[in-house]
């Protein structure tokens, strides 16, 4: 019997209110005879509570060995005033990092029935479907140099953006593939105008698609361009490949364009381990959202479809993964609503787990 | 008699043209006792195509002796292939650099005759009024050590953002002092969770706020968040202070938000000179846009408005500003329309000497 191990993270916030639905998505799933190993762990803040650290060494040695890792969400002003070195996102950069997640895919798809949800019109957002695929374990989040020092009399803060051609040809490989099964066209985005990091990063993406991927549609932008592309008509694209940093704002900046951040979901991913199946993170692109967390008010959706891509990515199980993404689809047809998209006519109100139960009787 | 200098440099694409419409209104000026001592001179692939370099020294020298410069635009597939060091934007970025113009202001305006080009829906912009303040002069635009270099079989590109207290003192100011005649709020954007150049950035702005400028509503948020805040719901902002590389893509995003970039100037603004006028470059936000070049169909109103931000922040003339502002509303309401602005019924498509004879016709 082939095993599928999971470790769940539901960290802080909203993440354990989230994870509770998916968790009722994989024992659904248990009963139709797709069996998952589940084990769960702290992350973030709530690590921090009970450890003093926000990933504990036993928690990142599982991580190591289980098929895929779902996390929840870090932080919450509780912990604004910890020292850099222990806040909660240093559990989820350390996860990153330790297992070598270098692709981060994040989709930004606009659901129809949300459509009116954007700030942008309708038809500039209705249909949208791209692929941010950012890089996850380099470029500043990582490079050294880094920290804050004393010149004469003034503090002075660092940090390096390095990238080596190793790390942008394979997570240029990643962003390729993916277009093979998508429109066929990548744009890398970087400021080759302004950095020789960027120009590393430009022709390292061409000499790989040149040799490797010469049939996929390669543009290159630098970034300030592509935020701004990516609000006057985001449909031009179809992969966008970037970097780390880069990468978390224009990321950020395509969610938003759907209008509906509790929706989207993300997977990184990293290289293959010895069963084939790739080191895999799977968590919703949207934040703990302290402010309503415990109140029945969060969308699991975008966690649920997290769930989705790991059903696709890290278990090869696609046709199960449509079919959790068509009950999502479902549901929202009926008009079920958790509180973050309230206000359409015709629509009725539903909280997180009323959510969960709805998408598995769908199922 | 007050002697006013003006260095000029038109630059690629469609910077002649476009300044062409700005002597007009400079001759205007003229005409009204209001004498400005003008010289021209070359900047980017124009610069380079004469000199071999996309700054000549003896150009470099003139900036540093006129009271203001007023740039147009720089950059071309022309000059794609060439080194990095002569590339056109390295004219630019040692004007910003050698001059020390900390402080650029990039104000993202949504005119009212204009908010239908926006792509986002009409109540998220028309009545924006956002200004940008962007560190210009260091961060990883400017930091050491850069480059790319071998390390055993690999390439690995390296640079490094670097920022002292005293430049994040500085520009803080200049955002403190605008939110003082605007509406009183300041947002700093930084990556803090993940950078320490960002926590020494939030830190020292905090500090420059309670010691100095405790009256203004300062806050603070995420580079990330800020992009999706901005894309959300822009008109939360008033004045936003960020580094150089956050700047360049959250005031692009910000400019894209109004729809309508060949209306949008900006300000770069150093230390002030011995006659008590800060340094200083005023430069329209699009750029070359080398495919419409020569055509009659660039929009001369964003350099236009540069002037005016000339006007007002070197020369103290904030009257003579407000009347230029005043005329450039007036054609847009009289329905004159450059070709980037078309679409509308009832306007009148002009082409980008008639729109700025327009404006001097209302001036
Ligand atoms: C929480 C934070 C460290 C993280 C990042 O900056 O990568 C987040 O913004 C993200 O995009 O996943
Ligand atoms: C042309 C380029 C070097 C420049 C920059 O990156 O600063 C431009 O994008 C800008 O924002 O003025």
């Amino acid at each position: 019997m082939t095993t599928r191990s999971l470790l769940i993270l539901p960290g802080d916030g909203i993440g354990p209110e989230v994870m509770a639905e998916v968790r009722k998505i994989i024992d659904w799933f248990g009963t139709q005879g797709l069996a998952f190993e589940v084990s769960e762990d702290l992350v973030g803040g709530a690590a921090y509570d009970a450890h003093g650290t926000p990933l504990h060494d036993d928690t990142m040695a599982k991580a190591q060995e289980v098929d895929a890792v779902l996390l929840g969400a870090v932080g919450g002003p509780k912990y604004d005033a910890l020292d850099f070195s222990v806040k909660p996102e240093r559990g989820l950069l350390r996860l990153r990092k330790e297992m070598d997640l270098y692709a981060n895919l994040r989709p930004a798809q606009c659901f129809d029935a949300l459509a009116d949800f954007s700030s942008l019109k309708k038809d500039v957002v209705a249909g949208l479907d791209i692929m941010i695929v950012r890089e996850l374990t380099s470029g500043v989040y990582f490079g050294e140099p880094r920290g804050i020092h004393k010149e004469g009399n003034e503090r002075v803060g660092i940090n390096t953006q390095r990238y080596t051609e190793s790390e942008i040809a394979r997570v240029a490989r990643s962003a390729f593939e993916l277009a093979h099964k998508r429109a066929g066209k990548v744009c890398s985005m970087e400021k080759a105008n302004v950095m020789e990091s960027g120009i590393l990063w430009r022709d390292v993406v061409q000499e790989v698609h040149d040799a490797e991927y010469p049939d996929v549609e390669l543009s290159h932008m630098y970034a300030d361009a592509g935020a701004m592309q990516l609000t006057r008509w985001p449909k031009q694209f179809d992969v966008i490949v970037t970097d780390n940093l880069f990468g978390d704002l224009l990321s950020d900046l395509a969610a938003m364009l759907t209008g509906s951040l509790g929706m989207l979901p993300s997977a990184s991913l990293g290289a293959p381990m010895a069963n084939g199946r790739p080191k895999a993170l799977y968590e919703p692109v949207h934040g703990s959202a302290p402010d309503i967390a415990g109140q029945g008010k969060a969308n699991p959706i975008a966690c649920i479809l997290s769930f989705a891509m790991a059903l696709r990515y890290s278990f090869d199980l696609g046709a199960e993964a449509d079919k959790l993404e068509k009950a999502v689809e479902a549901v929202l047809a009926d008009g079920l609503r958790t509180a973050d998209l309230l206000g359409e006519e015709g629509t009725t109100p539903v909280s997180t787990a009323e959510m969960g139960d709805a998408i598995v009787a769908k199922l």
